[in-house]
């Protein structure tokens, strides 16, 4: 390891985290099941092939427009086993509490994830709470664990290896808010800007996408990173390239302004409730129009599709026809967005 | 809620935990599984049936005398899931980190988990990390959840259905190192105690009961609240009561000698390397016998039983013939001892 201290990047979801996930955690935990590196682990335990994910929820502010860091921690978990392939189950919630945090918050927290478990027809069985002293934490902190269920024919989707050349590459709708409605919410900005998360739990809207055709061949939630990370992670060291229709793309007019406002690429920022896939072209507007269907899907769109050339690398065809690469993100740009 | 602000006490694993569970997660998280309350939740997923549990480690300082909250973060996890009567199997590991911690001491307890997972026969097979800024955490939080697979004839264990009057009481050795050797190595205390955390995975040392005799009707890993918070779960609102020799319970000089300085006591100090059982009474020596033979059990002895008098109660018998009644830290004596 170059660096002596932990960065703020390191928790990017962007190339210092992919650093420290490939330097320091692959490197002693060390194993086949971690070495494929999705967003949920594929588990086969006993005659059950199950889906297992972590995710721990930091985001600062806990309240911001349309929703709460509880939305986030059944949303983010529930995602991360649906992209899987999964059908998600159970989940774990683990509390860090920090002296004299509010008890009627934590209240409205913990009746939110209830509520969004019930909607995303998961059960939460079992828990922790650990307190800190007053100055040691920032009010809360949760980590949700999640199990799922694969079906036989969704094993491969995880790992993309049906992926082939002409499949096209779709998006349930715009990018970008989840993590501009958390930073106008920040109180040193104080913009006015009605941006809202797009917090959502996903299962539904992928089990009609799953209604429509079984030719789905990948699947990744775009949370920290953004659409930027997730296409990475998809074309990274394989045979195939990437090729995304920049004006394709959703992107609402208050989020693209205040990421021109502030610097950002919208591709880079957080989403809380998109989901990338890519499906066969023979099956890819079929998908569409039925995610169409749904309040998860309204603004579904087919941004892309996987090429032959540029393998190991992705490019963005811009309106006037210039291209320009897909990278991650390499420092930090939005701290505890999730 | 009467208390309008968390509490340190809130996380101390004694009353003020309990009520924030029963009045607020069991409130709105409730369903039949968490309803149990054991420290894994069973859950039965197509023909398997799992134990399920999570931890978050949030101890103060990181490293104290063997050990780091590396080896907690596995120990905690795969003990939770040992105690239900499962085989533990997978681990995920969520890291919450402070800007500025050290990536070498972050290293170094990666290091330890992996090989405490090694040695514990579990892999850790998802992750996530965060990053925090400078101030809004204390260096390092870690949340383990695991799965483990319950096997058919130890299904009873987590609720302890099948306790009898008659039972023996066990532990495998002694109480209260682990809450001592963390107090002692705080910095502003400078007691040179050398007093050791008693820290161990224990599923291996399960197994050697369990191969003695299949008359194990309840286990629990005496951690937060202690010896004392494991009895009180293991006796309230049951139909009989339980009765501990006090001077049947090991505890070492050193760390009888700093709880009376301090004024702890032991039977309330924290342990993360002890399991409480309870046996049938014809198992209950040759269980002790084969526990002894083990490293982790080399201590182990009968501490008490169950009796059919003073129900939902249980009592101390002092050396002297005296009773006291065995009760539930109601405050928070050591924050973050875990």
């Amino acid at each position: 390891m170059k660096r002596e201290n932990i960065l703020l990047g390191h928790g990017s979801g962007g190339k210092l985290s992919h650093d420290l996930i490939d330097k320091l955690f692959m490197k002693y935990f060390d194993n086949e099941i971690l070495a494929s590196q999705g967003d949920s682990s594929i588990l086969e335990v006993g005659s059950q092939t199950l889906s297992f994910t972590t995710d721990s929820f930091v985001v600062s502010p806990i309240f911001f427009p349309n929703g709460n860091i509880g939305n986030l921690a059944i949303a983010g978990t529930v995602n991360d086993l649906a992209v899987s392939g999964a059908k998600p189950l159970y989940l774990s919630a683990g509390f860090i509490l920090e002296e004299g945090f509010s008890l009627s918050e934590l209240e409205i927290i913990v009746k939110t994830m209830a509520e969004d478990a019930k909607k995303a027809g998961v059960k939460i069985v079992t828990g922790d709470t650990k307190v800190v002293e007053r100055g040691h934490a920032d009010k809360i902190f949760i980590n949700t664990s999640g199990i799922g269920i694969l079906a036989e024919n969704r094993k491969g989707i995880s790992s993309g290896e049906d992926i082939r050349v002409g499949d096209k590459i779709i998006i349930n709708g715009a990018v970008g808010d989840h993590g501009m409605a958390v930073m106008a919410a920040r109180n040193e900005l104080k913009i006015n800007s009605e941006i809202k998360s797009d917090c959502a739990p996903l299962n539904g809207l992928i089990d009609v996408a799953f209604e429509v055709t079984d030719k789905i061949k990948f699947m990744r939630d775009a949370t920290r990173g953004g659409l930027s990370s997730v296409l990475t992670e998809l074309f990274e060291r394989k045979s195939f390239g990437v090729e995304i229709m920049e004006e394709a793309v959703p992107v609402h007019d208050n989020v693209s302004g205040m990421c021109e406002l502030l610097g950002f690429d919208p591709f880079q920022v957080a989403n809380e409730g998109k989901v990338v896939m890519v499906v066969d072209a023979d099956a890819a507007e079929d998908v569409v129009a039925a995610m169409q269907k749904h309040k998860y899907g309204k603004e579904a769109a087919i941004i892309g599709e996987i090429t032959g050339t540029h393998a190991g690398k992705g490019w963005i065809i811009t309106s006037i026809g210039g291209k320009r690469v897909i990278d991650m993100l390499s420092g930090e740009q939005l701290p505890r967005i999730c």
